[in-house]
């Protein structure tokens, strides 16, 4: 029996081949993001995986429906797995906003769900670190959300060589629009096509433009001079101040396809321009009092950013660590009558934090010690009896170094 | 609009209110669970959370899809929310069997969905910790696999008196069963009874028992005498050569309902008798067989464990840390000229990986001494320029201690 196409299993490391994904390397990205947060004053939060569906609705209408996991449960409530992060948080923040101190900056680690087209390397779940900064309208919120990102990335390896941050307005684009054109019913065709400028045909997007009452090349202009509004002028410097300029840049290509953003809105690419964009996000100003139905109006500012592409770009780069849990210790067992007096050592180091491992059933002592490389065991351990005396004989697989000491001095001796 | 039923929020301490769940507890309940794992050799890994509906049925039949939440997808595939691990890790190891030597020692931390009826601390999820020895046979392996479970147990606090491992044997039920009884047709329904016994008035226990050809006083008896197999009685001495011998005991009232398994059956319960199971597993030799359709055959043990019911014990033993995440430092703004400076330090205190937190906007000092305190921040620093030099005023809001340095000693006095 197969799993179904475009999830995957999480294996733990030496992986088997290069089509199944690593539980040890998602850890590692996890506890890197999770401490990274942590340090910029993030609180964790979760929600279930599985929603009403007119959560999702709600925000971005019927058409939304094509892309989900949804289905009827049997209470016949119409639910679907959770596309996205930010629905569930302005539920959760409208439950019990006074209950917290504004501003909130809460952090998410959840998986998502899409029932998109196969593509290679499209895949429909992934994991996203998301973060959410809200009650605060000042842009430096906005810098404070921005440099969070560059320190996860920066958390995993990734240098100002490797990625940068786009950033732009949505609010100047606005400006832009409404400038040139009164019907605000053509105000979202137009983001949309800016938003795919850079992946289209130049004779596309004069078309499209055109369509509409815009020339292409007062766009090309616009984009061109990157003229920064006030608000994310504050941002750059305020990064600038942080030492993270190396990080970031205004680029009016980056408009964000989804309706509800207000403000800044930003992502991350490899320079290179290899991949896909690792993160992206923005202001969202309204969509808390949306969800709630009125009851709660916070402004917000968060982004997302997947466990997927980010993988890929660490591996083409070469900065994945060696993550094969190491043990700390492997007891090899020569004279079966020891065995009682071995586990009793063997759950003293593991009480001390040791990890720690051994043959469950008798074996060849060359075996043992094959089975103590293997598992990259710093240390293997032998009790004897000497004269009566219970003696541990330590051998440091990296050094080769050989010593014997009392039994009680083990703990010390390896705990260490 | 509200989270479906039987489905959790999970809140940043301090919670709002005793109805949502923490977040910092799960978290804090999965670090204790990984690092007790790792100590015992055990590697994790993960599968997807949505499986082919067939995986459930091949195992337990179609009377499952009554608890399941399972749906046709836009693909024309029946699917289900996993109810449970064991039948994602038999897929999985049956994939890669051969990259991994034996014994396999896994875990994995899924989140488990059931669609049951909704009744008081019953709920339609939970995480599951999900440990599992594959490719032993030997009692030594149910051994390893139960010192596991009580060091896990211990790992979040609990102690002796507080909990014991019910062992029980699904063998010594299996000779009891065919020295009395030829009609193997009873046997599942003979095992549903014990399973039943302490739960069942006396009354009908004697009856459904009479039907099949039992009689209560001899089972009663059976499980009074309590004598051990072969196989148990090496997992007991086993476990006292760990010194883990108070948390263990035989009681062959525990069978466990499922019908796949094979050996050792063992529970972990509360010593006041409040609470459900906290975990239970057993040995299932023949299940990876049955999954993989005869592909790979591997004789396994494993168990599960909840979080539920778990939190809840250690909620009521009052053994769940203070866990609000502490800061580090709080910077405090008063001259808003030296905010870019600020953000300098800010930056390499972060980067030297101490939790950090300022505010965003101009505030009054005492404000933002307030939102210090309620951080939770271990320092209060200030900056200030005196004839021309940046210096930093550290205050340690515990002791109430106050020292001025050098701006660039900082990092070193606060960050170690």
């Amino acid at each position: 029996m197969e799993r179904l196409p475009g999830f995957r299993d999480f294996y733990p490391e030496p992986l088997p081949n290069q089509d199944v994904w690593s539980a040890d390397v998602r850890q590692y990205i996890f506890d890197r993001w999770r401490v990274a947060a942590r340090n910029y004053g993030f609180c964790e939060y979760d929600g279930p995986p599985l929603e009403p569906l007119e959560l999702y609705t709600v925000k971005s209408g019927e058409e939304i429906v094509g892309q989900l996991y949804n289905f009827t449960d049997k209470g016949e409530r119409a639910v679907a797995l959770r596309p996205e992060m930010t629905p569930t948080l302005a539920r959760m923040v409208g439950a019990h906003e006074r209950n917290y101190k504004k501003p909130i900056k809460w952090f998410a680690l959840p998986q998502l769900f899409r029932y998109e087209r196969q593509q290679k390397g499209r895949l429909r779940e992934h994991f996203q670190f998301n973060a959410d900064l809200l009650g605060e309208t000042s842009p430096a919120a906005d810098a404070e959300l921005i440099a969070l990102l560059i320190d996860l990335l920066r958390a995993v390896g990734l240098k100002s060589d490797d990625f940068v941050i786009r950033l732009s307005s949505r609010q100047a684009w606005r400006e832009f629009f409404t400038k040139r054109c009164q019907d605000s019913a053509k105000e979202y065709e137009f983001y949309q096509i800016i938003d795919k400028l850079e992946r289209e045909e130049p004779e596309l997007n004069r078309q499209k433009l055109a369509a509409i009452g815009f020339q292409l090349s007062e766009i090309e202009d616009f984009v061109k001079a990157g003229q920064p509004t006030a608000e994310l002028q504050s941002v750059i410097e305020n990064l600038g101040a942080r030492g993270l300029s190396d990080f970031v840049k205004i680029d009016y290509n980056v408009i964000r396809g989804l309706a509800y953003y207000t403000g800044s809105v930003f992502e991350a690419f490899d320079r290179k321009g290899q991949f896909r964009a690792i993160a992206g996000g923005g202001r969202y100003d309204h969509l808390v009092k949306l969800i709630t139905g009125g009851k709660t109006d916070l402004s917000a500012i968060g982004f997302g950013m997947g466990d997927v592409v980010l993988t890929e770009l660490l591996r083409e780069r070469n900065l994945l660590p060696k993550l094969q849990s190491a043990l700390k210790a492997f007891f090899i067992i020569e004279d079966e009558t020891l065995r009682p007096e071995t586990f009793r050592w063997i759950q003293a180091l593991r009480e001390a934090g040791c990890g720690v491992d051994y043959s469950l059933t008798p074996a060849k002592p060359d075996k043992q010690f094959k089975r103590a490389l293997e598992l990259k065991a710093t240390f293997t351990i032998k009790l004897e009896r000497v004269e009566g005396a219970l003696q541990a004989r330590l051998k440091n697989l990296a050094t080769r170094e050989e010593k014997t000491l009392p039994v009680g001095d083990l703990v010390a001796a390896v705990g260490a």
